[in-house]
């Protein structure tokens, strides 16, 4: 990865928390940008991707080939909601709900898809090493939990 | 959780290494042990767990009362394969393929589900946080990767 562009995100990247890095990997996901997208996974070959109904992806370069195919057809209208975090010092488990919106032929549908991203804080700051996105639904289902929900 | 066998259960617990809790967590299943199977669990509520094609369920309780359910139908008859690790100092992030066997009115059917297993070392031991698993399948997805599999 040596591009110049890649450098500078991937550096400011290395600045971010979880919550940040969680921001900018969706916003690129809503502006296609593969390569903004990519800076904020960790550089390991055991980084894992599961995509809705999707096999389990490892590896840098074959998630970014998976999302590299997924912005062929434009950018994903994604943003989220309901987030749930288990934080520890070094590793942070976020839970999210993701709304979808894509146009077929009859009109914009909205897919909700519950995910879970990993982060990793190592020497280099924190980084993603998980996103496993369960099959969408036309419906949200709702959460079952021990306490109210504190999401927002 | 004043058992006095969840009290012991837990003291073994808190020893494990994520592989052992692991192994714990789907022996548990193998025997509709729901003791044994919340005893790999952290206390703390934000743990998670998603079914597969479940909604998310959040906090031991809940958690608790959805492996009761599955556990009224009996045990789970679960094996996994193609255990793939991500490991720093305290978090381990473990993918695997549950091999799932149920039998039906015409027979004995296999399904195979993705799942995430997520393991945190705090001063107590390694404790499991998250289970999110995908919705079973009759054939598995061969899994896509940089470097050839090194699972087991």
């Amino acid at each position: 990865m040596g591009d110049p562009r890649m450098k500078k995100v991937r550096e400011a990247a290395l600045m971010a928390s979880a919550d940040e890095l969680e921001a900018t990997f969706y916003e690129a996901m809503r502006q296609g940008d593969l390569v903004r997208l990519m800076s904020v996974w960790a550089d390991d070959e055991e980084v894992a991707c599961v995509h809705p109904g999707g096999p389990r992806v490892v590896g840098g370069t074959a998630i970014m080939e998976t999302f590299e195919a997924i912005f062929s057809n434009g950018p994903v209208l994604v943003s989220i909601e309901q987030v749930r975090r288990f934080q520890s010092v070094s590793c942070a488990v976020h839970h999210v709900l993701e709304r979808v919106q894509g146009m077929s032929t009859d009109g914009m549908h909205t897919a909700f898809v519950l995910a879970t991203n990993v982060y990793v804080r190592s020497e280099k700051g924190w980084r993603m090493v998980l996103h496993h996105a369960s099959p969408g639904r036309e419906q949200d289902l709702p959460e079952v939990a021990d306490f109210a929900a504190t999401v927002h």
